[in-house]
């Protein structure tokens, strides 16, 4: 496993909801000061275009050099814009579907110009909230044309769908690991895969190490997100604050499948200090992969082996004797 | 039973969440052009003092006499300010404390001002987000005494608390029936009850008619919003659109029990035409209404005597016959 | 389309739960009997071996004939047992693996030799309660060699996995749409497809409408169980007793597939007259699929290519003017 | 803190579900041999007169000498015979209400006899799976008056109100903290308190630890039940097995308002060695009360002080340092 943390950028604007609004909005320049101050974090995860705009990126680059941050992933944003609230991929407009499409192919040509490999797909907008409301035909064969063919942009950029269950529609589309994979698979290229992120899998009642280690067996694991929730919706609260034993059981897989690249906060602290809460994210991420090394991964293979649930929670125990 | 309907007025401003903006923001008069076009709304409710300030009061009594509308309810705003986001009744900052209670108790007397006998205290940002961050022993105690405060201001305006279990706190304090029941009989004030959200109920697991059975039974049931949602979030859609059996199992109860009052729409159509949507919640509830009676009174009465599951879905589906 | 109803034949024995035991267990006589008093009923389901042993297969056939009643669906029992207890393709035992495959293969034999064109697997015992406790690698390996064997046994009768997100384990491996039809992908034979159950697809958060869709577009949809919940856990009440539009939902798309095959009842009536329950559950679809049609596919297909939510409900709410 | 451990006697006979049987039965000796071999545990709690029946009192006492065990609770059976499916203290059946409140002041009598304080009323069957079948006034009427009945028989006894929101019933009555406690203060006696599940408050979604500190502060915590889920159903999982901080939480507050009583393990170890998961539950909770003090109740009164997330969350995790 080689692992490195990074951040999302968006986390150092005004995070808002639909009560109030919790902090200062921040410009391109103020994101970076604030981000860059986070101890352990060696990269960023950008919402493109909204966090920089095209005629934004000599300075967004200068920006990184400036602050000795790497670009962990790109979003593309296709959620944020009043256009996209009906669906980007699925849009009825086939005009809105073609700009979608032709979005997120430059995003994967920014992605190159700054050594970013990853593309992150979530389409949050793409889904429905009442029934009868969708034609679930059209949609998945559009959500798998479309994928197609910005996956077929090109192949030196990996292309990564992020499921999530719901919020903001009251079904997404894509929606779990299952779907995710399945769509996946259907567009047969080896540029798409996933970004699981821990608090979705949670909520939608996965077991997030299940979902790591059901895309890894495809080939399709690219990216990671994390943060925590009650397993009721997308909190997004401080990485460890809720659930221990999934953490270390996903760090035991990481483990495992020799997971190489990044790891990214995605953490909305709403009431807290931002800068704070996300070192202390990381540094539980780093300490968890310490505590599966301290429990011992033969151990751990034992239980698994055996899977008797009792020597399993002892063996867990273990580290508080 | 003698019901009136109306419409929340921040339903008319920017309807947004964490990742967009879905309407265009209004002023008071835009707001009041837009709620005046609902078909079927004879009153209004309106956060005090976010949706208008006290200098706005005459323009606000002429606006409601323009439009020919009531004050349905005027609710606190306890929580879009960034004052509240730690609490209001129960922060930790006595001066905030004190200052909460004197709004809302300024918010009852602008209600008499404006002749409206309820308002409701929706005290969603106090509550906690983690673990071992709330002292739930110091919160209770403020939330008694704060309810016993602002109820003892006056006793010819009802003030009525609004449940709900979470958002935009992970967990509220007053999140259920069962606990806002239990505030205003430790409370012991006549003009304390209940404004019951027909979603909030839903989506906490409870059954909407129980709840507002419970409430009625200890005198307590003074207000009511409606909307709709799949149990599992606050989705706030469209009325009908989801549950149509627990819709009129509530207006069977309201019947049983002479409710007399408002009833507001609490949606929020992101994605919709506001107009519309409201006038399409408010004509299913009517239909609702007529629905009940359409099965009749004496049918329902005997399912419940007899509590045939069988028969009673018989009862139900005779609707489509 | 073209449906015929069936109910499980389960139904007729003892109903209990980890409390108490809610009717009498009866013989295969005694169920056919009271099977047989269902009217609407063209077909049954079976757990094979649990409910007929190999044995009897000559006394199952005359009962079947003795009540003019077909085999809607053999659904094989590798749950029931205190064997699979650990599960059953995905043991740690080869030896119980080889079992459960053998076991599957032969309930494929003895559905043809009965005129039944499907088998069912519910694989409710594989799955995990605990973190640490399956190797997902290993069992999703197992997964999908052991319904490749079963399925590749025979070519003429049709695999159904049915998926159920858990329930007796408190996660399933086959638990979601997207999983199942992941592995029925990976197999890549003809006579792999899905058991779509109403009840499962609703507490999984997926909405069934879609979930149909989405085996039907992989050409993968071959059954069909229905019952009703609160979204929260598989209830298994009176179909149309809780959501009545996500099952109009249901039957709309079943036109529009044009979906040929058998609906079974998979409902448990602990507290209710089972005959009268599982009478009202078919009286209900059938009543369903006529209420589609009094809306008009028309104007739904109107509703769907237009997708305005709130002329989308006031269509269905024509249903009661 | 003054705290012994128990364990439910019930977890030595047949653990079944609605499809499986898990473990032999055994009979009221065989069910101490093995619960006695339960180390830790210094004290039984039994389901009377399901698991003894009266003319087995000197037998049950003779084997609680033998083998040196304590009664921690008594819980009276309104929910195992076919008798109750459809309630007891809200039967639509006065003779059965009637009974029921005999059979728990038998029970309370019974426990007098035999040593123990505390009888748990667990209302499982009481509540309703469909709309319109229950009548909600006169079923908490009939909770109101059956619980002052059964309470008033004798004011040396406490009855302690389990509260569980589902299962077996769909919806049950006395289903959250706050029902709860609402109906111990209509009914005003002392000797009225509540039996607090861990995992019962998990899944309804409530914090556990603002439960009881809300039983607490109304005089009224009589007794507590452990085991753990994840926070959907009552998985009656081993403690500590999902969710960490959340027990430490409730140990903090144990310490806080100096809990003195017992503490049952509630767990369902389907396919776990029953002995040897009641020992590691026990275990947890004895190491749950120690990482409390490592972490030093003052650091913690501390964090609860401030409420600033990160360093909360910061000074949980030092246990890992």
């Amino acid at each position: 496993m080689e692992v490195r943390y990074a951040i999302g950028l968006w986390l150092f604007g005004s995070i808002r909801d639909r009560f109030a609004t919790y902090h200062p909005e921040r410009d391109l320049r103020g994101k970076f000061e604030e981000a860059s101050r986070v101890k352990g974090a060696e990269g960023l995860e950008v919402i493109y275009p909204a966090e920089f705009k095209d005629e934004q990126l000599d300075e967004f680059k200068s920006l990184l050099k400036e602050h000795g941050l790497k670009v962990a992933g790109l979003l593309v944003d296709l959620f944020t814009g009043p256009k996209w609230i009906n669906g980007s991929l699925t849009s009825r407009d086939e005009k809105l579907r073609r700009e979608a499409i032709a979005l997120a192919q430059r995003a994967m040509d920014v992605a190159k110009e700054i050594s970013c490999t990853t593309v992150s797909l979530w389409l949050g907008q793409d889904g429905y909230d009442y029934v009868f409301q969708a034609d679930y035909r059209k949609a998945w064969d559009w959500l798998v044309e479309g994928v197609r063919e910005i996956a077929g942009h090109r192949s030196d950029i990996r292309l990564a769908l992020e499921y999530k269950i719901k919020e903001p529609r009251a079904h997404i589309f894509v929606g779990t690991v299952g779907k995710a994979l399945l769509i996946a698979e259907e567009v047969g290229l080896k540029n798409v895969g996933l970004t699981i992120d821990f608090g979705h899998a949670l909520y939608s009642f996965e077991n997030p190490a299940e979902s790591i280690v059901l895309a890894h067996r495809l080939g399709r694991l690219f990216h990671l997100h994390f943060n925590d929730n009650y397993r009721d919706w997308d909190h997004d609260l401080i990485t460890g604050s809720v659930n221990l034993w999934d953490l270390l059981e996903v760090f035991y897989w990481l483990e495992k499948i020799d997971y190489k690249g990044w790891i990214s906060m995605d953490i909305y602290p709403y009431r807290e200090d931002v800068v704070k809460a996300c070192e202390r994210s990381i540094e539980n991420l780093k300490l968890a992969e310490k505590l599966v090394r301290r429990i011992g991964i033969e151990s751990l293979d034992e239980c698994i082996r055996i899977g008797d649930a009792t020597k399993t929670v002892s063996t867990l125990w273990k580290l508080f004797l």
